[in-house]
């Protein structure tokens, strides 16, 4: 019988991912927080310049932050780099705050997975917003990059 | 008769990241570049929320700010993530402008390090500013983790 409280094996790291922008877009704290590696210190850089170290902090951090608001939000992959055990992507997100059709940001955004027991996890995301006057439309040709 | 114009082999993350704080500091673009990837695409977001994509925007960028602004500073390492063919630090840096003895920022600092044929080099920077109640003592003890 599946342990509801054991979180899912990501078995890429897009597959972790779409849990977290799933997890951000219902406003779920635990979700959010089941994504991030529990085995290794973790860093969250919110776009407001804040900092927070460690999966506690990141947890109380969002929990606050979904307790006053609800986000809807899109993301494009910028460029991403991949091997056996990390694997970093550079997104551009659009965050549409409540149910305002004028986006926020965009944020750019770093995220880094770890490979381990547990599949893959995110151990760092850091967002922050672009000036006023960049260009709105990301990148669409993604470009990638597996290592071997 | 070694060639001037060949780049540096960086043999660890550490060695490529102390030659671009070297010509941070020199104000140097050209060094600063050289310790860049060649191969891949590079991506670089600055503190004032621009995201460059590609080795010549992110040399244009600094050579501008390096033909205005000289910078010192100083960084603390806040945690990093490596494996074969990757590495992450996350970074605080403290930023003084010309003479000035007034530190500017924080800002939090995200590089990644890619090892290809030639060593260890530069994919990616990610800086954001700090809010303003940021503390301003980083963590000292800066934590790492070797993944093999």
């Amino acid at each position: 019988m599946p342990n509801p409280k054991r979180p899912s094996l990501y078995t890429t790291p897009e597959d972790a991912e779409a849990a977290f922008y799933e997890a951000l877009q219902k406003g779920d704290a635990d979700a959010l927080i089941a994504v991030w590696s529990e085995d290794e210190e973790v860093v969250c850089v919110h776009p407001t310049g804040t900092q927070l170290v460690g999966l506690e902090l990141i947890r109380e951090s969002w929990r606050s932050i979904f307790s006053t608001t609800r986000l809807r939000l899109s993301s494009a992959l910028v460029t991403r780099w991949q091997d056996m055990l990390l694997a970093i992507h550079h997104l551009v997100e659009t965050v549409f705050i409540g149910d305002s059709q004028t986006p926020h940001g965009p944020l750019f955004v770093t995220h880094v997975y770890s490979r381990g027991a547990h599949g893959w996890r995110l151990v760092s995301r850091h967002a922050s917003a672009a000036s006023e006057n960049h260009e709105s439309e990301p990148k669409s040709d993604g470009a990638s990059r597996i290592l071997h």
